[in-house]
Protein backbone atom coordinates (compact mmCIF):
# COMPACT_ATOMS: atom_id res chain seq x y z
CA UNK A 1 0.00 0.00 0.00
CA UNK A 2 0.93 3.51 -0.65
CA UNK A 3 2.37 5.12 2.19
CA UNK A 4 4.57 8.46 3.29
CA UNK A 5 7.28 6.27 2.26
CA UNK A 6 10.83 7.66 2.38
CA UNK A 7 9.60 11.32 3.97
CA UNK A 8 10.88 12.37 7.33
CA UNK A 9 9.37 15.31 9.47
CA UNK A 10 9.52 18.68 8.81
CA UNK A 11 7.65 19.88 11.22
CA UNK A 12 6.48 19.87 14.75
CA UNK A 13 3.36 22.13 15.54
CA UNK A 14 2.55 22.82 19.32
CA UNK A 15 -0.62 24.90 19.82
CA UNK A 16 -0.40 27.95 22.02
CA UNK A 17 -2.68 30.11 24.61
CA UNK A 18 -0.69 32.83 24.57
CA UNK A 19 1.98 33.18 21.53
CA UNK A 20 4.36 36.06 22.91
CA UNK A 21 4.88 33.90 26.07
CA UNK A 22 5.77 30.88 24.49
CA UNK A 23 8.11 32.47 21.71
CA UNK A 24 10.01 34.21 24.32
CA UNK A 25 10.49 31.10 26.50
CA UNK A 26 11.33 28.79 23.76
CA UNK A 27 13.86 31.28 22.27
CA UNK A 28 15.53 31.65 25.89
CA UNK A 29 16.13 27.70 26.24
CA UNK A 30 17.16 27.66 22.24
CA UNK A 31 19.40 30.92 22.48
CA UNK A 32 17.63 32.15 19.87
CA UNK A 33 16.24 35.86 18.70
CA UNK A 34 12.80 36.29 19.40
CA UNK A 35 11.38 35.40 16.03
CA UNK A 36 8.81 37.84 14.42
CA UNK A 37 5.52 36.40 14.49
CA UNK A 38 3.39 35.67 11.57
CA UNK A 39 0.00 36.08 10.67
CA UNK A 40 -1.61 33.08 8.32
CA UNK A 41 -3.49 35.86 6.54
CA UNK A 42 -4.04 39.58 6.59
CA UNK A 43 -7.72 39.34 4.77
CA UNK A 44 -10.77 38.10 6.35
CA UNK A 45 -11.31 34.78 3.83
CA UNK A 46 -8.32 32.23 3.42
CA UNK A 47 -9.78 29.40 2.07
CA UNK A 48 -9.66 27.06 4.21
CA UNK A 49 -12.06 24.23 5.30
CA UNK A 50 -12.52 22.98 8.21
CA UNK A 51 -14.42 19.25 8.45
CA UNK A 52 -15.49 20.00 5.48
CA UNK A 53 -16.70 23.92 5.85
CA UNK A 54 -15.06 27.19 5.30
CA UNK A 55 -13.68 28.57 8.29
CA UNK A 56 -12.27 31.97 8.80
CA UNK A 57 -10.71 31.22 11.74
CA UNK A 58 -6.99 31.98 11.12
CA UNK A 59 -3.59 31.43 13.61
CA UNK A 60 -0.81 33.73 14.55
CA UNK A 61 2.72 31.77 14.36
CA UNK A 62 6.09 31.52 15.10
CA UNK A 63 8.82 29.19 13.37
CA UNK A 64 12.13 28.50 14.85
CA UNK A 65 14.24 26.90 12.32
CA UNK A 66 16.35 24.18 13.66
CA UNK A 67 18.21 22.66 10.97
CA UNK A 68 16.31 19.75 9.56
CA UNK A 69 13.37 20.65 11.20
CA UNK A 70 11.23 23.77 11.87
CA UNK A 71 9.11 23.94 15.54
CA UNK A 72 5.96 25.83 14.87
CA UNK A 73 4.06 27.30 17.72
CA UNK A 74 0.38 28.12 16.61
CA UNK A 75 -1.95 30.40 18.50
CA UNK A 76 -5.59 30.11 17.05
CA UNK A 77 -7.42 32.76 16.04
CA UNK A 78 -11.47 32.39 15.55
CA UNK A 79 -13.26 29.09 15.70
CA UNK A 80 -13.52 26.83 14.27
CA UNK A 81 -10.16 25.10 13.37
CA UNK A 82 -8.50 22.18 14.21
CA UNK A 83 -6.33 24.55 16.54
CA UNK A 84 -9.08 25.94 18.25
CA UNK A 85 -10.53 22.29 19.08
CA UNK A 86 -7.34 21.36 20.22
CA UNK A 87 -6.60 24.13 22.40
CA UNK A 88 -9.86 23.30 24.43
CA UNK A 89 -9.32 19.51 23.98
CA UNK A 90 -5.64 19.17 25.38
CA UNK A 91 -4.21 22.56 25.98
CA UNK A 92 -1.13 24.01 25.01
CA UNK A 93 0.46 20.44 23.21
CA UNK A 94 1.83 19.11 20.33
CA UNK A 95 -0.46 19.09 17.59
CA UNK A 96 0.93 17.89 14.70
CA UNK A 97 3.84 16.28 12.78
CA UNK A 98 4.50 17.62 9.35
CA UNK A 99 5.62 15.37 6.21
CA UNK A 100 6.85 17.53 3.02
CA UNK A 101 5.41 16.36 0.25
CA UNK A 102 5.20 16.97 -3.36
CA UNK A 103 1.35 17.09 -4.32
CA UNK A 104 -1.51 16.81 -1.08
CA UNK A 105 -3.37 14.87 -3.53
CA UNK A 106 -1.27 12.05 -4.40
CA UNK A 107 -1.09 11.17 -0.60
CA UNK A 108 -4.68 12.23 0.97
CA UNK A 109 -5.91 8.73 -0.13
CA UNK A 110 -3.05 6.92 1.12
CA UNK A 111 -3.57 8.43 4.37
CA UNK A 112 -7.86 8.34 3.90
CA UNK A 113 -7.52 4.57 3.29
CA UNK A 114 -5.34 4.04 7.10
CA UNK A 115 -8.46 5.63 8.33
CA UNK A 116 -6.81 9.31 9.30
CA UNK A 117 -9.69 11.77 9.04
CA UNK A 118 -8.79 15.09 7.05
CA UNK A 119 -9.69 17.55 9.61
CA UNK A 120 -8.74 20.51 8.07
CA UNK A 121 -7.29 22.30 4.56
CA UNK A 122 -6.36 25.22 3.01
CA UNK A 123 -4.42 26.08 -0.68
CA UNK A 124 -2.41 28.98 -0.48
CA UNK A 125 -0.14 30.56 -3.08
CA UNK A 126 2.54 28.00 -3.76
CA UNK A 127 1.27 25.11 -2.08
CA UNK A 128 -1.19 24.04 0.88
CA UNK A 129 -1.95 21.77 3.77
CA UNK A 130 -4.18 19.19 4.89
CA UNK A 131 -4.13 17.92 8.41
CA UNK A 132 -5.33 14.28 9.42
CA UNK A 133 -6.67 13.19 12.60
CA UNK A 134 -4.13 11.12 14.24
CA UNK A 135 -4.64 11.36 17.97
CA UNK A 136 -5.65 7.69 19.87
CA UNK A 137 -2.73 5.05 17.94
CA UNK A 138 -0.43 7.70 16.20
CA UNK A 139 -0.71 10.36 19.13
CA UNK A 140 -0.85 13.74 17.16
CA UNK A 141 -2.39 14.81 13.72
CA UNK A 142 -0.46 14.30 10.44
CA UNK A 143 0.22 17.33 8.26
CA UNK A 144 0.66 17.28 4.38
CA UNK A 145 2.61 20.35 4.04
CA UNK A 146 3.01 21.11 -0.08
CA UNK A 147 5.42 24.26 -1.04
CA UNK A 148 7.19 24.87 -4.04
CA UNK A 149 10.16 25.50 -2.14
CA UNK B 1 22.48 33.25 30.10
CA UNK B 2 23.56 30.31 29.12
CA UNK B 3 21.01 27.98 26.80
CA UNK B 4 20.89 24.57 24.95
CA UNK B 5 22.40 27.20 22.05
CA UNK B 6 22.85 25.47 18.91
CA UNK B 7 21.38 22.06 19.60
CA UNK B 8 18.84 20.61 17.39
CA UNK B 9 15.37 18.23 18.57
CA UNK B 10 17.10 14.81 18.31
CA UNK B 11 13.69 12.48 19.09
CA UNK B 12 9.98 13.31 19.21
CA UNK B 13 8.86 11.01 22.57
CA UNK B 14 5.00 10.16 22.06
CA UNK B 15 3.33 8.15 24.91
CA UNK B 16 1.27 5.16 24.02
CA UNK B 17 -0.71 3.40 25.60
CA UNK B 18 -0.35 -0.25 23.10
CA UNK B 19 2.72 -0.14 21.90
CA UNK B 20 1.90 -2.66 19.55
CA UNK B 21 -1.09 -1.45 17.67
CA UNK B 22 1.11 2.18 18.03
CA UNK B 23 3.69 0.88 16.41
CA UNK B 24 2.03 -0.83 13.90
CA UNK B 25 0.11 2.47 12.52
CA UNK B 26 3.30 4.53 12.34
CA UNK B 27 5.18 1.42 10.25
CA UNK B 28 2.24 1.21 8.27
CA UNK B 29 1.86 5.77 7.53
CA UNK B 30 5.82 5.28 7.31
CA UNK B 31 6.35 2.42 5.07
CA UNK B 32 8.76 1.00 7.46
CA UNK B 33 9.19 -2.66 8.77
CA UNK B 34 7.70 -2.82 12.17
CA UNK B 35 10.83 -2.06 14.47
CA UNK B 36 11.22 -4.32 17.99
CA UNK B 37 10.22 -3.68 21.17
CA UNK B 38 13.29 -2.63 23.55
CA UNK B 39 12.41 -3.05 26.80
CA UNK B 40 14.68 -0.58 28.88
CA UNK B 41 15.76 -2.96 31.95
CA UNK B 42 15.42 -5.91 31.91
CA UNK B 43 16.38 -5.96 35.81
CA UNK B 44 13.92 -4.61 38.51
CA UNK B 45 16.42 -1.74 39.28
CA UNK B 46 17.03 0.64 36.60
CA UNK B 47 18.06 3.74 38.84
CA UNK B 48 15.99 6.02 37.57
CA UNK B 49 14.73 8.99 40.06
CA UNK B 50 11.07 9.99 39.58
CA UNK B 51 10.79 13.73 41.44
CA UNK B 52 14.33 12.87 43.39
CA UNK B 53 12.92 9.13 44.41
CA UNK B 54 14.15 5.75 43.01
CA UNK B 55 11.04 4.21 41.11
CA UNK B 56 11.37 0.90 39.29
CA UNK B 57 8.88 1.99 36.52
CA UNK B 58 10.16 1.23 33.37
CA UNK B 59 9.00 1.35 29.43
CA UNK B 60 8.74 -0.12 26.20
CA UNK B 61 10.17 1.57 23.51
CA UNK B 62 10.10 1.53 19.55
CA UNK B 63 12.34 3.82 17.65
CA UNK B 64 11.80 5.06 13.86
CA UNK B 65 15.13 6.31 12.71
CA UNK B 66 13.71 9.18 10.47
CA UNK B 67 17.40 10.52 9.61
CA UNK B 68 18.07 13.61 11.60
CA UNK B 69 15.52 13.04 13.86
CA UNK B 70 14.12 9.54 16.21
CA UNK B 71 10.62 9.05 16.61
CA UNK B 72 10.08 6.89 20.11
CA UNK B 73 7.28 5.75 20.96
CA UNK B 74 6.92 4.61 24.82
CA UNK B 75 4.71 2.32 26.83
CA UNK B 76 4.94 3.24 30.57
CA UNK B 77 5.46 0.10 32.77
CA UNK B 78 5.03 0.34 36.36
CA UNK B 79 4.22 3.53 38.18
CA UNK B 80 5.51 6.38 39.01
CA UNK B 81 7.14 7.71 36.40
CA UNK B 82 6.71 10.86 33.66
CA UNK B 83 5.37 8.64 31.06
CA UNK B 84 2.68 6.87 33.40
CA UNK B 85 1.30 10.48 34.86
CA UNK B 86 1.45 11.80 31.36
CA UNK B 87 -1.00 9.11 30.10
CA UNK B 88 -3.25 9.54 32.69
CA UNK B 89 -3.46 12.69 32.51
CA UNK B 90 -3.15 14.05 29.00
CA UNK B 91 -4.27 10.22 26.87
CA UNK B 92 -2.14 9.04 23.85
CA UNK B 93 0.15 12.45 23.17
CA UNK B 94 3.75 13.80 22.40
CA UNK B 95 5.09 14.20 25.62
CA UNK B 96 8.80 15.05 24.81
CA UNK B 97 11.42 16.57 22.64
CA UNK B 98 14.83 15.89 23.32
CA UNK B 99 17.78 17.35 22.73
CA UNK B 100 21.55 15.67 22.93
CA UNK B 101 23.96 17.00 24.94
CA UNK B 102 27.68 16.53 26.20
CA UNK B 103 27.02 16.32 29.44
CA UNK B 104 23.78 16.31 31.04
CA UNK B 105 24.79 18.30 34.62
CA UNK B 106 26.23 20.92 32.31
CA UNK B 107 22.95 21.69 31.23
CA UNK B 108 20.80 20.91 33.70
CA UNK B 109 21.64 23.97 35.66
CA UNK B 110 20.77 26.22 32.48
CA UNK B 111 16.95 24.41 32.29
CA UNK B 112 16.46 25.05 36.11
CA UNK B 113 17.27 28.72 35.99
CA UNK B 114 14.55 29.05 33.25
CA UNK B 115 11.99 27.55 36.11
CA UNK B 116 12.06 24.01 34.37
CA UNK B 117 11.42 21.04 36.80
CA UNK B 118 13.63 18.42 36.73
CA UNK B 119 11.03 15.43 37.13
CA UNK B 120 12.52 12.00 36.36
CA UNK B 121 16.67 11.38 35.48
CA UNK B 122 18.22 7.79 35.08
CA UNK B 123 22.35 7.44 34.04
CA UNK B 124 22.77 3.99 32.37
CA UNK B 125 25.89 2.61 30.16
CA UNK B 126 27.17 5.06 27.93
CA UNK B 127 24.87 8.15 29.73
CA UNK B 128 21.67 9.03 30.50
CA UNK B 129 18.34 10.96 29.98
CA UNK B 130 16.61 13.78 32.28
CA UNK B 131 13.31 14.90 31.62
CA UNK B 132 12.11 18.48 32.70
CA UNK B 133 8.43 19.64 32.93
CA UNK B 134 7.85 22.20 29.84
CA UNK B 135 4.11 21.87 29.80
CA UNK B 136 2.37 25.18 29.64
CA UNK B 137 4.24 27.35 27.35
CA UNK B 138 6.52 25.68 25.67
CA UNK B 139 3.74 22.44 25.32
CA UNK B 140 5.81 19.53 26.26
CA UNK B 141 8.17 18.11 28.17
CA UNK B 142 12.18 18.82 27.37
CA UNK B 143 14.53 15.91 27.41
CA UNK B 144 18.53 16.04 27.87
CA UNK B 145 20.03 12.99 26.47
CA UNK B 146 23.38 11.79 26.89
CA UNK B 147 24.86 8.82 25.08
CA UNK B 148 28.38 8.48 23.83
CA UNK B 149 27.83 7.81 20.66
Amino acid sequence: MQSIDGKTICQIGIVVRDLAKSRAAWADLLGFEVPPVIETADQSHTGAEHRGRPTDARAKLVLFNLGPITLELIQPVGEPSTWSEHLAQHGESVHHLAFHVDAIDGEKSALEQRHLQLVQRRHFPGGGYAYFEGRGELGCDIELLETDH
